[in-house]
């Protein structure tokens, strides 16, 4: 048996925020639905914020809703502050994930509030979340941990000391994500060694996208650091804001296929999980969907770990 | 000072053979000038084969001798038996390089002899080469060595042995190539380690294909255990016979940024490669030009080892 990674489908959250067009509700539960058939069991459904300012999420209420209807299915949820985070957990949510950008230019465009701001409402969420009946998962994203568009190189300190600040406001779990695929390799070991040094275990999952071609050789350095929880994205949907035209998530398909490949148990067909794309196709006709594993076929040497 | 990362552009070679249309011979030159000029050094610029069988390499011959007046730049030449090597060297190549297919089942489909009958053609070769008076490097494939189309699974210990027979047959270099793309970074590694306890540092180099998008990833592999010479091609040129519409060569564009970004000195200036395309564009019009680096932009954290 292969060790255990998790793999965290976020394409109805980071691959649709972006979308040109919205998908209906039934279109993301179908699509959701199909990527639990195919093995995935942690999905980021979408995210509670404005329905003005990114109407793809206007109904992600409603998604985190059907989504309890779906056994084994844990439910994350993308929550930019306390409010979100009361939605989140009204709706049923089983796990908050609140992004804060190391960055103080990115955070400021973002949010209007500094890094260590947003760190303060990741505190009045472990707050208020305390206080409730029901336990959900507190998760926080170190965002434009590995470069950022507005402020160039992101330093590791602080990535550290973000990273502190939420392990001290006793969050869960800690993402690292790079948010704009600025990162190399050599520093994802690096700065994923220094959070650890700092937060230990606490760090558990790496969120990467695929802008420069070197998201699945970063998330292979993030394995050799002993990270086992990893995001991406059914199709490598998501785009990135800063370069149209360029790639968004690293592609579920490709990293599972790596993954398994090299003996990790991640639970997933890929034959089911390819088909899974035909669910997101109908539901976004116009996307590009993207991978590499499906273009050139399974190879015929594949097996799966488990 | 990062530490050395020799990049062998294999394009003109590799990129092309499998093209639908041939590109002319002053293109390739104009195309191979180009990529000097951004600083690439070492170029696979072609094969000695049968004109027949490939006619997109019967000039060859030409395309080195035009080579041989551009400065700095050392000429590889793929030869499938002596009288290529021959050929190659009545041209002026500097390195052969012979292929030898570890898959006994590739090997007889591709030359109609098993992979150690191809290893007595290297031995061949090398004893043609010795009584020449101009010395040129002798280079041997390892190819299928992580998987086959024909044959699927290609055990380690068979990599291992005809590695052994080419370092006995007095092969100047051993390079190990993921023909069809089938590898992983865990067999990569596997098979790197085992070949070098066998034959040291006579392995030097790997040539990857990225067609389930772990080419990039393999290469970090690969760097991990030592290697620290790569095959690639600019734009990914090149394909895969058996998976139509699959990726080819890793894209050189995006190997040297992840190699320059993690603090390797390749020699490579990023600007004038992606400038390369151009070349290549006007000499193959109809191919589609692959590359993550050039489709997001040269980030602005991106800085040269050098």
């Amino acid at each position: 048996m292969g060790e255990r990674v998790t793999v965290t489908e976020v394409g109805p959250r980071d691959g649709l925020q972006m979308a040109k067009s919205i998908m209906p509700t039934d279109a993301k539960v179908a699509w959701i639905k199909a990527l639990v058939a195919a093995g995935i069991h942690e999905i980021e459904v979408g995210s509670f914020v404005p329905p003005k300012l990114i109407p793809q999420m206007a109904d992600t209420g409603d998604v985190v809703r059907a989504g309890l209807e779906i056994p084994g299915l844990r439910i994350v949820a993308l929550v930019p502050n306390l409010k979100g985070a009361q939605r989140a957990y009204e709706a049923g949510a089983h796990v908050v994930t609140v992004p804060v950008s190391v960055s103080e230019g990115h955070s400021r465009a973002n949010t209007n509030k500094g890094s260590l701001d947003q760190v303060a409402e990741v505190r009045a969420i472990r707050e208020w979340l305390d206080a409730q009946e029901r336990k959900v998962k507190l998760d926080a994203g170190c965002v434009t941990a590995f470069g950022c568009s507005i402020e160039g190189n992101v330093p590791e300190s602080r990535v550290v000391m973000i990273a502190a600040a939420l392990a001290d406001a006793g969050v869960d779990g800690i993402l690292l994500a790079d948010t704009v695929g600025y990162g190399n390799p050599a520093q994802i070991r690096s700065v994923v060694r220094a959070v650890q040094r700092e937060v230990g275990e606490k760090l558990e999952r790496l969120h990467l996208h695929d802008t420069m071609g070197l998201g699945i050789a970063n998330a292979l350095a993030g394995l050799d650091e002993g990270i086992r929880c990893f995001d991406s994205a059914l199709a490598g949907l998501g785009g990135c804001p800063f370069a149209p035209g360029a790639s968004g998530n690293i592609v579920t398909e490709d990293l599972v296929f790596m993954l398994e490949s090299m003996g990790f148990d991640t639970g997933i067909d890929l034959d089911r999980l390819i088909a899974a794309r035909e669910a997101l196709h109908r539901g976004l006709p116009d996307a590009e969907l993207l991978g590499n594993v499906v273009k050139a076929g399974i190879p015929r040497t594949y097996r799966r770990a488990a």
